[in-house]
C-alpha cells in the first residue's frame, strides 16, 4: 500500500491515479463500451415522474435507515437509535438519519406555546417564546454530536456482531444555527458568582443537566435550526441546548428552562446516569467533552469487499476537544501505519473525514484507524483503554476499533 | 444600526450585546418568569412518541415545502421545483427541499442496471457499474448548485409578488461527495486533442451538456452521495456530473455516458436553450460560471416585523468563481452600508451566511445586500444590470435585490 500525503487534492488524485496504474482496472472494457449510441434503457423511453413538494431517498436505498436499540419496557421512546454509519459518506448527517436518544419519547410540542425561561440567579428572570428567540443575532456552526453511550458494547469482552452504524451510531454531524446563549444571560443579567445552569428539558423525563457557566458563555447555542431547517422533533424540536463537543445529553433537547444557580444540582442525569464505575473503584462524574476517536466506515463489520485490487478506506474522526489533526490507518493489524487524507475544511468538534486508497491482495488484512487531536492526544488502543478504564463503565469508549477482512473478502469487526 | 465587524465571534457577541442594551429587551419579564417550578405544559404529562427509522420535520412545519413553479403541458416533471430559502438558516440544504429542475421528469433507476460508459477519443473504453465506482478514491465538497435560470422574473419590469424561495430558490448547498472525474478520465486515456466531453443523462430528455475538458481534468466530480446519503432521485441518483460553480444543468444528472470529442456537440440544450439573447441583440453562449450573487432571505417578501427594536437580517451569498470576500447590507436603500458578518468557514463556490442585527426604528426602510467575490466582482445593482443585459434574457439574472419594509412591518419585493 502506498502512503497518501496529508490533505492535498492534487497529491491525492495523483497518488491515487498511481495506484489505480499500479492495481490495473476497475472500469470494465468491452464492445459494447465502443456504441454509439449506447443501449436505451427503459427509464429513458417514457417521462419520469413529477415534482415533490418535500423530497425522500430512492426506494432502492429503504434500507439505509437508523436503528433501534433497547427501549424501555413500558414506555415509549424511551432508549436510542443510531445513524448507519457505514452507508454514509462526507460528514453532514441528514437529519432523517441523526441519532436519537431520548429518555422518555418524543413529546409533541406546540412551538407557539413553548416557553424558554430563564432565571435564578438572574436580575431580570425573562420568558422568551420562539418567535422572540428568532429575532436574535445567530451564529451557525458544524459540529459533530456524540452520545456519551456511543460505542459502548466495547467494553464488552467480545466483539459485538453488529456494523458499525449499530455499534458506533451514536454519532452524528450537523449545521446548527441559533442563539448564542450567552446573549441571553447578558439580557438576563447573571449574579455575580453563579457558576452553574440547570438546563431541562419539556420531555416527561425532565431531562435535566447542571452546566457549568464558562461553557454556557463560550460557544454554547440555543438552537433553532438543524442542517437548514428547524430542528427535527426527535433532535428537540422548537429548541433545544447544543454545547458543542460535550456528550450528547447536556444539549439537553426541547429546552424549557435555564435556572441560574451558584452549584450543581445532582440531578438524577448526572449522578445515576452519565458517570462512569472505572477499573479503580471510582467512578466518574461531570465527563463533559467527548474523546479523540475515529471509525472506519467502509469496508467495515457486514460488507463483502468484490475481489483484490483497489479499494478506498473511508471514515470519520473527531474530538470534543477541538480540530482532528491526524489519522492513521493501518492494514496490517498495527505493523505500518499510513497517513489518511482528512478532507477540507476540518473544523473543531465537528466529523472528519479520512480517506486512504489500499491496495488489496486477497490475503487476511486486519484494517484500524487512530486519530490524534488539537489537543495533541492519540486515540487509544483497546487494551490500553481497558486496562485504564476496566469493563463496567458504559460511557466514554473511544479506543481504536478493528476490522478483520478474510480471504473471501468478509469484513469482520475483531478486537486486534 | 451599528455596523459589524467581519466575522469576529467575539466581535459578533459584543456588538450584538450592545445592540441589545440599545434597544431594549426582547425578552419578556414577568413575574411568571420567576416561579419556580414553571407550569408543566400537557407534553410532559406522559411519554412522548417513540423512534422512527427515517425522520421527518415536525407537522407543524408543513409549510416548509419547495414551491412547484411552471410545468410543460402534456409531461410530468418538466418544470422547476424551489428551495423555500426564507424559512432556512445556515448554508446546507435539507435535501428533502433542494431545488429540482427536470426536462422530462425524474427516471425511476434501478442501480444495479444503470451505468457509466466512457468512450469516443479514449484509449480504453470503460463502463462502469455503480459498485464498481464505490471503489474509487472520492472526495467531498461542500457546493452551491445554481440553476442558470434562477430569479428570471427580475428580468421583468415589475418586482414579482413572491417570495424568497419562490423567485430565487433555484439555488441550494450540499456536501457532494464522489469520485474526481479526472481519475476515471486517466483510465480510460483521452486521446490528445481531445477538449470536449458530451455528458449524457438518462432520463427521457436524453439531457446534455458539453463539457470543456479542462473543467473534467480539473474539480469535476462523478458524484453519488448527497449531504451524507446517497444522491436524492431528482438529483440523479444513482450518479451524476457534478461541476463546482457552473450552471446547474450542465452538472447532467443520471448520467450515463461521457463521450470523449474534438468540439463542443451543440446539443438542443446549448444551442436553443441556455443561452441568453443581450440588449445589444447578440447572445451568449456557453455561459458556465454563475455570478456573484447575495440574497436577504430574512426579513424578505410576504413577512412582517414584530414591531419594533432588535432584528437581525440573515441571507446568503455564493459566487461560481470562488469565494466570498464581503457582503454589504443596506437598511436606508442604499445611502450607507455596513459590512455584515460572514460565518465561517467560508468556503469556495459554496453559500455562505451572512448576517446583520438591525435596529429598526419603525420607519420605512430599503433593505439590500451587494456581495464582492474573490475576484473582486461586485453584484451590480438592478438598474446597471439590466442596461446592460437587457430583458430578453432569462438567464444568469445576479442584480442585487431590494425589500421595502413598511411602517406596519409588512416587508415587500421592490425595484430600489
Amino acid at each position: 500500500m502506498q502512503p497518501l500525503p496529508k490533505d492535498s487534492r492534487r497529491g491525492f488524485l495523483k497518488r491515487a491515479a498511481a495506484l489505480l496504474v499500479a492495481t490495473g482496472l476497475i472500469g470494465r472494457r468491452g464492445e459494447a463500451a465502443a456504441a454509439d449510441p449506447p443501449e436505451v434503457p427503459p427509464w429513458m423511453k417514457a417521462p419520469g415522474a413529477g415534482f415533490n413538494p418535500y423530497g425522500a431517498p430512492s426506494k432502492h436505498e429503504s434500507k439505509v435507515t437508523r436503528t433501534l436499540g433497547r427501549s424501555q419496557p413500558g414506555t415509549t421512546g424511551s432508549g436510542a437509535i443510531r445513524t448507519p454509519l457505514e452507508s454514509l459518506e462526507g460528514t453532514i448527517t441528514p437529519s432523517g438519519l441523526h441519532f436519537e436518544r431520548s429518555h422518555s419519547g418524543v413529546p409533541e410540542i406546540d412551538p407557539a406555546e413553548h416557553r424558554l425561561l430563564i432565571h435564578g440567579l438572574v436580575k431580570r428572570p425573562l420568558i422568551f417564546t420562539v418567535d422572540a428567540l428568532l429575532r436574535y443575532p445567530m451564529v451557525s456552526r458544524i459540529h459533530f454530536l456524540e452520545c456519551a453511550g456511543n460505542s459502548q458494547l466495547l467494553y464488552q469482552p467480545a466483539p459485538p456482531n453488529l456494523t458499525v452504524g449499530q455499534t458506533h451510531g451514536l454519532v452524528s454531524c450537523s449545521d446548527w444555527t441559533g442563539v448564542p446563549l450567552r446573549l441571553l444571560l447578558e439580557e438576563a443579567g447573571v449574579e455575580r458568582g453563579a457558576q452553574w445552569i440547570l438546563a431541562e428539558g419539556a420531555d416527561a423525563a425532565a431531562m435535566s443537566r447542571s452546566i457549568p457557566m464558562a461553557k454556557a458563555m463560550d460557544d454554547a447555542i440555543i438552537a433553532l435550526f438543524q442542517n437548514g431547517e428547524r430542528l427535527r422533533p426527535e433532535n428537540g424540536y422548537p429548541v433545544r441546548l447544543f454545547l458543542p463537543g460535550w456528550e450528547g445529553n447536556m444539549s439537553v433537547k426541547w429546552l424549557r428552562r435555564l435556572k441560574v444557580v451558584a452549584a450543581p444540582i445532582m440531578t438524577k442525569d448526572e449522578t445515576s446516569r452519565y458517570t462512569d464505575l472505572q477499573a479503580n473503584g471510582t467512578s466518574l462524574m461531570f465527563t463533559y467533552p467527548m474523546g479523540v476517536k475515529s471509525l472506519i466506515t467502509r469496508p467495515s463489520h457486514g460488507m463483502t469487499l468484490s475481489g483484490a485490487g483497489l479499494h478506498q478506506i473511508s471514515g470519520v474522526a473527531w474530538s470534543g476537544h477541538g480540530k482532528i489533526t491526524r489519522v492513521d490507518v493501518t492494514t496490517d493489524g498495527g505493523a505500518t501505519w499510513h497517513e489518511a487524507a482528512l478532507t477540507k475544511p476540518v473544523l473543531p468538534r465537528a466529523l472528519t473525514r479520512f480517506r486512504l486508497p489500499w491496495r488489496w491482495d486477497g490475503a487476511p488484512a486486519v484494517l484500524k484507524s487512530r486519530a490524534t487531536d488539537e489537543a495533541g492526544t492519540v486515540q487509544p488502543e483497546r487494551a490500553a483503554f481497558i486496562a485504564e478504564h476496566g469493563s463496567n463503565a458504559v460511557f466514554h469508549y473511544n479506543a481504536i476499533v478493528a476490522c478483520g477482512v478474510a480471504p473471501s473478502g468478509e469484513v469482520k469487526h475483531v478486537y486486534a
